[in-house]
């Protein structure tokens, strides 16, 4: 018989049948661990009704592995079996880590740079609205998406859930009951987005519920993301976002029990997938720089304070909620897309990372936001142009020129990583450059960048203006330029710079 | 004989002869008592040069003064006079006073809506060009300008002053003895503004001099505020901005020095103009809570930290460079004009005021925020649109909706005065709106106002949509609407909503 084989970083399963009587999701619990060499990982097992248990394990190392079941039921104790994980083909990078410190890459060392969108409740629409929203996602640039286990109760957000989470009776949820077919009509869609590259960015809770999801009991909620975890983590682009908005649940869920989360997560996800919370209002972000936090996830239409979160919490920022484009009632989904994607780019020029939403108002309230479906914005085209900009030069993750609280950084937007460096100048439109461009004269190549209309053009090199002298009480020295050449741009907002230096 | 009849907040001036020899600058003093019934108030004097001393005084009530002066010099000592005060002819409102703590308001109660620009040294150019920038400001509609009592070296700025401020020997300036004819050219501009219906913001100190003007003694410096207040305190439209960054000058200038400064103006100008010293950095901003400041002057590109910036001094905010409309360089003087304007609405709509400056680059360096001369921009015309707008309706001055760090006022901007009440969409560009509109039905005009393309036309109500009453753990109660009604709108930045109530 020949040994299974599976990619590196694709799912290996294994069922199992077991104990239907009873509730085997309170009852019955099994483990295995899996063995490479000297290497040995637990992975917890899952229950997915009708008596069957599944295992699932995501392999990370190349080789030979074998794995052994340990449950106190005796079916499920002492099963064996072994594969083989091949290489990982093209296309296949692994799940996303932090990388210098800032910043993210996959695990087979290839920067990632996150784009993320939000459609928090796609899942929960009719099948054929979950169609177009993968369709829709093949044809943009977004490489990350935020969805919520939870169905969404909310304006415009008001339709019966394609599934319930748990069963239900009379409209009452058993949170003690999973509905199966719902978890695994989730988990069939994290696949599906990896087969797009995607990262499945998972909220496992939420306030906007009319279910009561929200208000389990404690023992409810955490066998909830102990479970989830065994599911869902062999997903190699699955992220863990503890919430939307926590801070609107902390009536429910104290502070501690937060944290407890993201430790469960660390005791059942073996693969330390990415962890983040998310806050609702401006000042209740959670302490970032607590361990188990992977990275910093807020909502926040300030982004020139991008550097400060990044010093704060010292870990990457991924400001998911800047504010979406649309025409809604509510501000934080009423912006232009020219504001958007300006925004887009204030963040990654101070060294984050931004989200998109697109919530303009639909009579059928189909709203990107909430329900996928289509776009009918102009921020997601400009950001898939900058998203393909950027990958052609961004290895390391872009560090903010700076520092932030001085001249000119205080009031631009700019960013280097090793031979590359952007400006961005937003609203500033000045008719000639040369601050944060070389010091040194060299051979550089020079791009103007239209934001908006999205071109790339050339740029020349022209003398630097010199510095003026003089100041009262200070002389700056000689007058000498900022830097070993300026350059001439076309004196309009929402232009940017690249300055590559060829070796 | 006739008694002389003064029109009340104009000038009463007179002249006497006294000695010419030595430096008279220095060593000779004279005041005068002015009284009016029971009021006597002590005006300073000052030398004219050529032996000739001025009284100037602007009487602040009607009816008869007289008046009596005091020297240790024998011939400028016991000198009196008379002189009747008269009504103030339409159009002459006064010296401008703080009111309702965040506002301002002519002598007359005419409210002062300031909509200032910046000419540093448009006093110092060639007379050409100073009747240039009169015939430009004739047709804008800035009623304020920051201008400085010296030259400026600076970018762009290289030119020699039309006149030397002291006495220059071989390029060395005696700072002990006045050019009287750079003084008397200075106040001729101030009267000329003052024409116009323009308030002469007078900046009397400042880091940007090859002249060494900021480096004068500390005597010197005590003895010229005095000087400008004996001068300049008679012209009812002067306020007085103690430094243009006095951030940059600490080094020969300490903070003992400033406070000094607005303590001689507190004692040698008797009508208690208004006074403010403005920041280079933005964190070095002055303590304006001191109780000789009249209102906070400051630059700050962040405008939407306007109501911060009102609790944390309790003054009227005026932020002179929220940057500058224009090209150059200099990232404080390169935004769009699209930017500036709204960069106004924004300051305004959150209770406080704005200043515009231009800074093109132009061939022969003539650009307006230094030199003055002719504007180039767009956002002049926006502003004055602005001014004549606001001015139909605002009275006591505009009060933030709020409170700021709450929802929708942490991201729009909203202000009422009374009866009327705007909000500002900006970046933001909702289909419907509710919020910050009356709670109860009744006789209101409903007005759109695009602010870039400076039309007014009339809005409908239209039902407001309910709230969603359902949120995790929180019950808003019933479902209700936000406001008595709503409004339809466009759906594109840069507009304005404005709701009045007809009684």
């Amino acid at each position: 018989m020949t040994k299974a084989r599976v990619e590196k970083w694709d799912i290996f399963e294994a069922s199992f049948d077991g104990p239907s009587a009873g509730n085997p999701y309170l009852d019955v619990s099994f483990d295995a661990i899996f063995s490479h060499k000297e290497q040995d990982i637990r992975v917890p097992g899952f229950y997915d009704g009708n008596g069957l248990y599944r295992l699932r394990f995501m392999p990370e190392i190349t080789g030979d592995w074998s794995y052994e079941t340990r449950s106190e039921t005796p079916e499920l104790h002492g099963k064996t079996g072994s594969f083989t994980a091949t290489d990982a083909r093209a296309g296949n990078h692994g799940p996303v880590r932090v990388r210098n410190r800032f910043h993210f890459a996959y695990a087979d060392d290839t920067a990632f740079l996150p784009f993320g969108t939000t459609c928090y409740a796609w899942g929960h629409q009719p099948l054929v609205e979950q169609e177009k929203t993968l369709e829709t996602l093949a044809k943009t640039g977004f490489n990350k998406i935020r969805m919520a286990v939870f169905p969404k109760d909310y304006p415009y957000n008001t339709n019966a859930p394609y599934l319930d989470v748990y069963e239900a009776v009379d409209g009452a949820h058993d949170f003690d009951r999973p509905n199966y077919d719902s978890f695994r009509h989730f988990e069939t869609q994290i696949g599906r987005l990896g087969d797009l590259g995607i990262e499945a960015d998972v909220i496992l809770f939420h306030p906007y519920d009319r279910w009561k999801y929200s208000e389990m009991s404690e023992a409810q909620d955490y066998r909830y993301v102990a479970y989830v975890a065994a599911r869902f983590a062999a997903y190699r682009n699955v992220w863990w976002a503890l919430a939307n908005e926590y801070d609107f649940m902390l009536n429910t869920k104290p502070m501690d029990h937060w944290d407890r989360f993201f430790q469960i997560l660390e005791e059942e996800d073996p693969y330390r997938h990415l962890k983040s919370i998310h806050n609702g209002r401006p000042d209740a972000n959670y302490d970032h720089s607590k361990s188990w936090v992977t990275h910093t996830c807020m909502q926040n239409w300030d982004v020139k304070r991008t550097q400060e979160w990044r010093g704060t919490w010292g870990r990457p920022v991924i400001n998911d909620e800047p504010e979406y484009e649309g025409n809604i009632i509510q501000c934080w989904g009423n912006i232009s897309a020219q504001e958007l994607t300006h925004r887009f780019w204030i963040t990654m020029m101070r060294g984050g990372y931004a989200g998109h939403g697109e919530t303009y108002s639909h009579e059928e309230d189909l709203i990107w936001w909430a329900k996928g479906g289509v776009l009918h914005g102009e921020a997601w085209k400009r950001l898939a142009f900058m998203r393909n900009l950027l990958e052609e030069d961004v290895r390391n993750g872009l560090e903010p020129l700076g520092p932030d609280s001085e001249w000119p950084w205080d009031r631009l937007s700019g960013a280097a990583d090793g031979d590359v460096t952007y400006i961005y100048f937003g609203e500033h439109q000045p008719v000639i450059w040369t601050l944060g461009l070389p010091r040194e004269d060299g051979d550089y190549k020079l791009d103007l960048i239209d934001t908006w209309n999205m071109t790339v053009t050339p740029l020349h090199k022209v003398e630097a203006p010199a510095n003026h002298p003089i100041r009262h009480g200070e002389t700056f020295g000689e007058s000498k330029p900022d830097a070993a050449f300026g350059v001439e741009l076309p004196g309009r907002p929402y232009l940017a710079i690249r300055c590559k230096k060829m070796s």
